[in-house]
């Protein structure tokens, strides 16, 4: 499998105060609520997209932001994607989460612009919301249309992960879903599953009702840069040492 | 000392076969000619600005891709620049050189748009060129205007560096030159020594003829984005861990 790259870069707003709480093991969780507005431009356009993002930071790093932070806060995250199961009641569930490595309070002052949405929360404009990623695809890349006949392709990805543990290297995969649209997604249309691949896009969110009648939520990448790697040979990458 | 943050992006296509050297100690060290053109928009309107950057690569990485680059090959390259200092016939030299942590060829096709340059070099259009830094400003912002009138704005800035060497933590700084343009030169210009900032910009290069009559190149960022951080009680960051 090609080496996982897996980055995330935000810049926005805390949409509240954030909430800390500790697992069983008593490892500090803190959990923000961060809001912005992407300037996107594309084939239709220039738009203000909005977006929130849940993002957890875990232990010292949240120790020490844990009292520091109020509601409007611009912030700057990188981190990474996880992919996370459990069960409950009997079933097996997943989600993608953010997941901060490190923040840093940016000074908002007069040059700060931001919206106010319907609910009161302050969300920035012109934020920053970038993800980059390497992985391979999970199956063949799903090509649709929408009913305005707009193409937009789906794909899986799964992302390397190499961790020096208390046991040595530890490897983790993240599944992550990937979508396309317009000329990007019809290029697409071509990758099949195995092939490794280079992501550049921006987060986004997707909501939907299940079976049972429960509000879900996904977090995806959508992307605005796809490039097929290499393998040369084998060579493609290599995990990271 | 704000933490620092050093992440460089490129995609672009190589200009020749790389070459292999070998430092007195023994290790490999390839080095990789890769041109670009950026899509640019500013006030200005949108213009392609082409980019030439030479990038190193070391060790185990530098020994598996040694035989299998040409010229014309397109490359994802995830690096950090690195600043260095030597001594020749008694005077002190420095120099900012990007290095790369992980490289990964890409497949061109057919998508891939490529211009050539006069000297019969190949050029990647809609190239990557992204670099995110963190660190304190070595100086108060110098802030002029070009004979046009067209504000720009240099600054200097360090940039922590931790690594686990041999002999446990290493701290190295990098001393890093940014320059901005137009709204964001003039807000810059009210940044002081010693501030933390936050650095969103592109590698650009530049060059002059030294008072000793020889070619001298630099590596500098160009900042679309610069955003101050908080220090809040010391909080800011921190070295990371």
């Amino acid at each position: 499998m090609a080496r996982g790259l897996n980055r995330v870069y935000l810049i926005g707003t805390l949409t509240a105060r954030p909430d800390m709480r500790y697992t069983p093991g008593g490892m500090a969780v803190l959990e923000l609520n961060l809001a912005g507005n992407d300037l996107v431009q594309d084939e239709t356009g220039t738009r203000e997209i909005p977006w929130y993002h849940r993002v957890k930071l875990l232990g010292r790093q949240a120790e020490m932001w844990g009292d520091a932070l109020e509601a409007g806060q611009p912030l700057f995250v990188e981190g990474r994607l996880e992919y996370r199961t459990w069960e409950t009641e009997g079933q097996k569930r997943s989600a993608v989460e953010i997941r901060a490595d490190f923040l840093d309070p940016l000074q908002g002052g007069a040059r700060l612009e931001t919206v106010e949405d319907a609910r009161g929360q302050v969300r920035m404009r012109n934020a920053l919301n970038q993800a980059l990623l390497m992985g391979n695809l999970t199956r063949d890349v799903e090509l649709r249309y929408t009913p305005q006949g707009t193409p937009v392709a789906r794909m899986g990805l799964a992302v390397n992960e190499r961790t020096r543990g208390q046991g040595g290297a530890e490897e983790r995969t993240h599944f992550l879903e990937v979508q396309a649209w317009r000329d990007l997604a019809e290029w697409a249309a071509e990758l099949r599953k195995g092939e490794p691949v280079l992501v550049i896009g921006r987060l986004v969110n997707d909501s939907w009702t299940s079976s049972t009648g429960e509000r879900r939520y996904i977090t995806r990448v959508e992307a605005t840069r796809l490039e097929r790697l290499t393998r040369g040979s084998g060579q493609a990458g290599g995990p990271r040492p």
